[in-house]
């Protein structure tokens, strides 16, 4: 059976710093006709910073829509045209002030298919160097290294509490 | 140190039918002002479903924002104040046509805490028995059921490539 829903009309509602929202009319399998609404995001990377220890390094930062600190393995969203390894590197010297000289791409996932379109490269860094850390003006990180494992629990006690942290964490413990 | 952006302004710039979408100006830790987008969502639910022989329940369905078919755990909004439990026990009735018989909260998370204040509450459920499918009007699905360590392959095929999937079943597999 084919599932897909097909655009009659599309409708631009907002174009914004970082989203832009769009709704469209679709007709279904059925013939019947639906509103979908589209957050278009310009897609983001997050890495897994792994040192020879088996600790890695998240970020404590403020998010402003959940109004609330959340602690998360580093990440970012992509500029126009970045590819996507470059973006991450450039993150994690931003955020974390590290180099990686091995890289690896460990999955591509869609962080709300249901909403948005935003598209997540997820790479895992080791073989860690110091870099200059060199923060954008609005955002304000905190560093934290532990181990691997302490990590992962801290996904189960709700500490972690951000969908592309969890995934990245718990797939790095199952395949690290 | 405080990381909290505080709001000074707040304009509404759309009420859709599942999502809002509002544009705030806010004070940074610096004293600075920046604009904060910030997509409203009412909350949803996923649920792993758990057979006694270690099966779990997927859908396949059409995602508009990102134009393809995907294979995801069972999932469904949040009604204006519904329980996430009972939420989770209708939509689990509703996509698959399955009840469980126990239910046990297994985690809550942000799906994207950079735009939006979505929250996802994941279930466990077992014991499962049969239950009269009815679907909405407009989801068009397709169950299909899987061991669970099959469908934790499927993560790191990129056959399942949602984040709200990949967080179940991979914590799902960790700890059952």
């Amino acid at each position: 059976m084919d599932l897909t829903e097909l655009k009659l009309k599309s409708e631009r509602i907002y174009e914004g710093r970082i989203i832009n929202l769009r709704r469209d009319l679709v007709r279904l399998p059925n013939g019947r006709e639906a509103s979908r609404e589209v957050v278009e995001h310009p897609g983001a990377v997050a890495i897994i910073a792994l040192d020879d220890e088996k600790n890695v390094f998240l970020v404590r930062q403020y998010r402003y829509p959940i109004n609330r600190e959340t602690l998360e393995i580093p990440a970012g969203k992509l500029d126009v045209g970045e590819d996507p390894l470059e973006c991450a590197q450039r993150e994690l010297a931003e955020e974390v002030g590290l180099k990686g000289k091995e890289w690896r791409h460990l999955l591509t996932f869609f962080t709300t298919p249901g909403f948005s379109n935003e598209i997540m490269y997820l790479f895992l860094a080791t073989g860690l160097e110091n870099h200059k850390k060199d923060a954008d003006f609005d955002e304000f990180i905190e560093v934290v290294r532990m181990p691997l494992d302490e990590a992962v629990s801290q996904v189960f006690k709700g500490t972690v509490q951000d969908a592309k942290s969890m995934v990245g964490l718990l797939a790095a413990a199952r395949i690290l």
